[in-house]
């Protein structure tokens, strides 16, 4: 009975994490609609029209990439939550660490949107991108080492807490420097990164539930 | 023992996915505020006054009309998630691809509210709504065949992930040539469609629980 | 085990209603905040400072109003829906149709921020709050006329379906005409309604749960 | 039976009261972002580089302050709310006056970030902490008192409750006379409060769960 009260509290807290860490990513991938401008125009002539289709092609570009990335990244935190039995104090600073990157996705992608070819708006993005898939394996390391696995998952995030797990924010966080030499560099490091991480998760996906 | 540990995950995370899929539709519903304008007057004559009304008035048109639309998207996809056992990693793409697409609806509307008459506005309204009802369709025929679906609510989806299914997205996507010929058309076919759209749910929400 | 099937399936419903309709509750009430405007100066000089604090002291007033009426709100809602054993098509528009009154407070209250001794803020405002508690007292009608309160509550309800319950959205309602001669009396009849109100629920709080 | 079916309507009275509260948490830490001004150069030149980093640079210092805050705040509240058994109607108010203190924590922030040397931006930070911070203890104060706590953490509870848990709203009161004559100084005396408090958390966290 103490025990099984004890359950009841921890999966109470463990469900306000979660639902907490929810609401932060369902907020920050809806913030992206705010990256639209609304064109001010008053009358659509056939040239504006033009302008105005490369201009939201690119806006929606933009869009669609990154809400794909914060998608994947909600789901492979979905993937690490669903592994734990419980969780300690640690792991909610560095889950709040994480989200806090999470949160400045949209206002790099935004900058990204408005100057694509400059420096910093590159290394920004490289260095929040960085900053989140490391607190991810961080987090995957805590979690193993603290013993905060359910018996049956600990296998499954074993490759998470390994150091092949550096490989993503590894990337990232070296195209930071690049961007300050070439912006397009850093971006086609990213792009082979997703490439090749769409073709990796495509493979788990198939075994997800 | 086994059997009963791999629901309770299985079933912590599918809640994962329908509240952060809810999260966003809440969020996006309620950006559709955002689109009213606080005009910029300091006395408020009763000409200002008269033009103050009629401005607000189509800023509510506009408003009310797309709360309907999104909460309606909203209740399709609650009653399509009601008949689903469990859920596969195409089903969490798709649900996010759909998400993507519920969001561009607030900034569509706001648009069409600034631009009424022009095709572009009209064109992005109607393709955003063609995906987000065409992907539904997608989802109910995947989770058809994947076998995601409960027992007792295969008959259910039926409809939904048969062909016929395919007029709501198709007259959606048909606007959005139209469009660029007469915005009005297409405006005129998303009124029709929703007045049999109304009168053909309000027959199934008699069953709805 | 058929019933017992359909009891989770129909809690899993009402629940993703409920947290649907509190996640707009939470946006709306905290994108009061964005009613804030920052005040565009670069030294703050004695005078500039009397004028920011007395600017601030009027917003703050508003942002804890209207806080207080949406709180409110989100409170009565919270016991209409706790009397519920299940609900139907009807109620689901109904509650949607309240949302969208709900998402318009923030709006309307900026409108009276910015403009508060004008007629149409004062409409607006009132016509809000009339359609919210209007509503409300159609979704308790409809919830005991359709037989989907649960039989320990029926009582409970009565007095919110009553005709009586027609007096706050009937203030509200009576209001916007007033606006219109004199935005300050609709101003003093919503004072008059929450005075009466905070004492009417203070002594309804004490029993709740 | 009575009292099992009295226990699931209060559980979830009590789970909305959490999510409600949780939604305006990850909403108003998410709105964080959109203090980020996004910069309105064009072409990016060596110097103009230098100055967007260093203005990016405090606009993040002040990002991850505050978010630590606000995640802090939501941390200590999650902590009170877990040895809640149930709540009355004098605990929801003083939780929603309790929220619409959280919610003005972005606003506060920006102002400082906009405005950090000039007094009044200091004292409104000071003062909406001394009331977020203060709340707590009233909650936790009244919870204690009306018999809400679960019998197993009443003891868990007592030092919140007790007067030296008035230590960190009244540091928070006493900065905000001080912000008046110098808002260094008030900001020296939160850093040392934070300090402080990580120092006091960082032993308490360690049992968390």
């Amino acid at each position: 009975m103490e025990g099984s009260h004890a359950a009841r509290r921890e999966a109470v807290s463990f469900g306000r994490l979660v639902s907490f860490t929810d609401g932060v990513f369902a907020i920050a991938i809806t913030l992206l609609v705010l990256n639209f401008e609304v064109p001010h125009i008053h009358h659509e002539t056939e040239r504006q029209l033009g302008h105005l289709v490369s201009e939201l092609a690119g806006d929606f570009g933009a869009y669609f990439l990154t809400f794909a990335v914060v998608g994947r990244m909600w789901v492979v935190h979905h993937r690490l939550f669903s592994t734990l039995e419980t969780f300690d104090g640690r792991l909610l600073t560095l889950n709040l660490t994480y989200l806090a990157m999470i949160v400045l996705v949209p206002f790099a992608a935004e900058l990204i949107g408005d100057y694509g070819g400059e420096p910093l708006p590159a290394a920004l993005y490289g260095g929040v991108l960085a900053g989140a898939s490391g607190l991810n394996r961080v987090m995957a390391r805590h979690a193993a080492r603290a013993g905060l696995l359910h018996p049956d998952h600990r296998e499954e995030v074993r490759p998470w807490a390994a150091a092949g797990a550096l490989y993503i924010p590894g990337v990232f966080l070296a195209s930071v420097p690049v961007a300050f030499f070439s912006p397009l560099a850093a971006e086609l490091m990213w792009t082979l990164l997703v490439v090749g991480r769409v073709v990796y998760w495509r493979r788990g996906s198939r075994r997800a539930g």
